[in-house]
């Protein structure tokens, strides 16, 4: 891995996103793709990352309430045939095990997503209201049989996600309760990731199999393709009467569950690359970071234990954060530069006998690359401060990217050159399938996104010239 | 799910321990068995138990420089093939994706354990002793055909744990961390779950297929089983050479690698409810319960405000703790009392009208049933005080029976006698297979569990006669 580290990413994000985007996770070190046709291999870089999605968002749910659970990896096929539309819109994913392994009985599924197998025990869990409303995750991998081509973190046949699942007296709660997991993840994704968002709910042909209404948060990539980044979905009662999840209330009386489920998967890790990436690698937003300081030592050998104390000193200093001093004898502090450039991380501090002897270090900021002397006395402060101001400002920088983004489209015409474009194309729109398979027919990647929350038609449909119902986005999309 | 609560466990746990397991996860709400024969589901209960292990042992591994990844779920059969001893090792329990999903390619199996998907990456990515040593642990399911019947925890087809698969340039090192590993798991397993072992390593037969030494640490459970509550292999060069995983040493020189890998899992939770669980249900030390104390207020009309203003007074006052005030309105004191003593939380603490104006409350200990008033000016120096004595007295007590357990058997009839009095035999042993594939035949679900560091063999093999290599314990096992 040594040699090719030292290469960096030969390809320009602008130019050619693609080749960009999978040198940046290569060589970044984040994932690989696995021998196994279809699939990734997450290396510790990148895990890290999940790992502290996997903490801000435990911290919001658990405050909230839910619980976290393990349910099987297996579904048996029958299972899948219970609703209808959820059995269809899955369908052509589902891999399934080997029928010398399971015998003759019923097939299963290696789960493509778990409503089916955790609302079989529900249905036996819930007897009253007072077992309700029931509020659980659970965090594991699933698989989906893609055919089209591998991206790294955006399409593989296995990922990681959490999926929630809960279950109310009332579809009010329900309702509130779905809008409530959309807005934890707005918080995630904009405050933590500093992707910023769209929120709105999909038409009915982008829904959720299975589900009322689905809401989704969108992030808008630099290439203009949309990337639905999580979604909540108000099931209604379709599952509970399904699976036969009842209740009886303080009446007596026996009445069906109101149901939703919401999920965000390792995919947010590829929209993270994608939004904040430069040409020299990764940048991570400090509140997401794995490593959110390097301290690289400036080595003389005469001055070097002076040297090395000093940065142990900054580390120590510095433990609110996690901070790494790069130590390595084998590598000079430019590479040491590049290294950790490409990794993403936010601020890195150097030091060296000049600045020891001036009292100081240097701070480079990597969003910006702006470089700062900083007194030692101040490091603690400034670093926080710093760091603050890094994961503002990139927020910043990627919502007037969003805002730039979108164009109004009144006519087909406008609506086409805007996609010509990569636009986030803003429109009036008729609400129904038919036109919106149509709109996809004609133009191939171009989809749908969301209908923002503040939607307000007027006027006609863009293209069937009928009463716009709603405003809505329509784009590329991942 | 409310009506079987109220019943509590009917099997007592000395008369028949595998009834009164089942119905002490089952009623404690850990686990159930799923619809798909031989899987589980981990319930809230019992996976915020895994949540706390994972915690403890994830603060371990990073302490020591360990970073979490995450492999594909998938391994190609050619795979298996390349390390004989462990192909052989796991060919029977493999499960297998239906070719129909995986087309003319290789075969592809559920991972049953991750060495050669992982070593397939590790021959790419090290190349030089700066690589190295490489510490990669990753949590996640793993599926493993079993044919037996399913026993939640213990046995069943997918379980989660955690793999540690570690890389050196040196056998000393490699040697010296897969110890590390086995202390640490000591660490965790006794100072955590406060379960007792035994520590030392497997014969030739009972070792990890593929492995140069076996490290164990063994649990002896009440019913007269022992149970393996974690592994640490020292696996020598056999996979480095298998999939060639070669570092560049100071001098240019190629070597092959030193490597180890080393796992616990949610068998875990069995031992703990096993170890401590009574006849009123679970009983969870306090540094690995979801909840540590659980606030039970006395209710009576006129008083209830104060009454709760009290408890939510204090549980603020705990706020060190994981605490619950349980303020349902449904239930009364004595039902709530059963609840919490079955889903095993350690302390109780009770407060009505009368306490307030007396300025007390009452502490219950889960483990020994005491009951002892406490004056609110103390209740956080108290509960802090009341935990460790639960946490010090439960390894203590199991910790006794451990002891008790152990039989020193000279002859062949005193083994016979000590494993039909369930006992773990400690006996001397020439080491060799065949002599123990002789001991296992003749008492069945008997087998050797491990050789203590301490081991130090006199006299003839208890079977054989040939002299003795080592000090080994032997007994039923689950």
């Amino acid at each position: 891995m040594t040699e090719e580290k030292e290469k960096g990413i030969t390809a320009k994000k602008e130019k050619d996103m693609a080749e960009w985007y999978s040198q940046a996770c290569l060589k970044g070190e984040l994932a690989e793709y696995s021998v196994v046709k279809g699939t990734m291999v997450i290396r510790p870089n990148g895990y890290a990352v999940w790992e502290n999605i996997q903490k801000h968002f435990n911290r919001m749910i658990k405050e909230h309430g839910v619980k976290n659970a393990y349910f099987p990896l297996f579904i048996p096929e029958r299972f899948f045939k219970i609703e209808a539309k959820h059995a269809e819109g899955f369908k052509p994913e589902v891999a399934w095990l080997d029928k010398e392994v399971t015998g003759e009985g019923d097939r299963l599924a290696i789960r493509p997503t778990s409503e089916t197998i955790m609302y079989d025990s529900y249905s036996r869990w819930i007897r009253s209201h007072r077992d309700l409303p029931l509020l659980i995750n659970q965090w594991c991998n699933i698989v989906r049989w893609e055919t089209e081509a591998t991206k790294l973190f955006l399409r593989s046949r296995e990922f990681l996600w959490q999926e929630g699942h809960c279950v109310y007296a009332t579809n009010e709660e329900c309702e509130k309760d779905t809008l409530h997991y959309l807005e934890s993840y707005r918080q995630l994704i904009e405050d933590y990731l500093a992707i910023p968002l769209l929120l709105g709910r999909k038409t009915e042909k982008e829904k959720f199999p299975g589900a009322d209404t689905t809401y989704s948060v969108e992030a808008f990539m630099p290439d203009g393709k949309a990337l639905q980044a999580g979604t909540s979905h108000n099931l209604g009662q379709n599952f509970s009467k399904a699976f036969g999840i009842k209740f009886r209330d303080k009446n007596e009386k026996e009445n069906f569950a109101w149901q939703n489920s919401w999920g965000i998967s390792t995919r947010l890790i590829g929209a993270l690359v994608m939004t904040h990436g430069d040409d020299k690698g990764l940048v991570f937003p400090p509140k997401i970071a794995p490593v959110q300081i390097a301290i690289v030592p400036i080595i003389f050998e005469k001055s070097k234990k002076k040297v090395l104390d000093a940065c142990r000193k900054i580390k120590d200093e510095l433990s609110d954060y996690s901070v790494m001093v790069d130590e390595r004898d084998e590598y000079n502090p430019g590479w040491k530069f590049n290294e950790w450039e490409l990794k993403g991380v936010p601020l890195r501090i150097e030091i060296g006998p000049k600045d020891i002897e001036k009292k100081q270090a240097v701070f480079a900021r990597r969003d910006n690359g702006e470089k700062e002397i900083v007194k030692l006395a101040d490091i603690k402060d400034k670093a926080g401060k710093m760091l603050e101001s890094i994961q503002k400002d990139l927020f910043i920088k990627a919502k007037k990217f969003l805002n730039e983004s979108i164009a109004e489209a009144k006519t087909w015409d406008e609506f086409e050159k805007a996609i010509k474009e990569k636009k986030l194309v803003k429109t009036n729109f008729c609400g129904e399938t038919e036109c919106e398979d149509w709109i996809k027919s004609k133009l191939e990647g171009v989809s749908s996104r969301v209908i923002p929350f503040d939607s307000k038609p007027s006027g006609k449909c863009v293209h069937c010239g009928k009463k716009a119902k709603v405003k809505i986005y329509f784009s590329r999309a991942y």
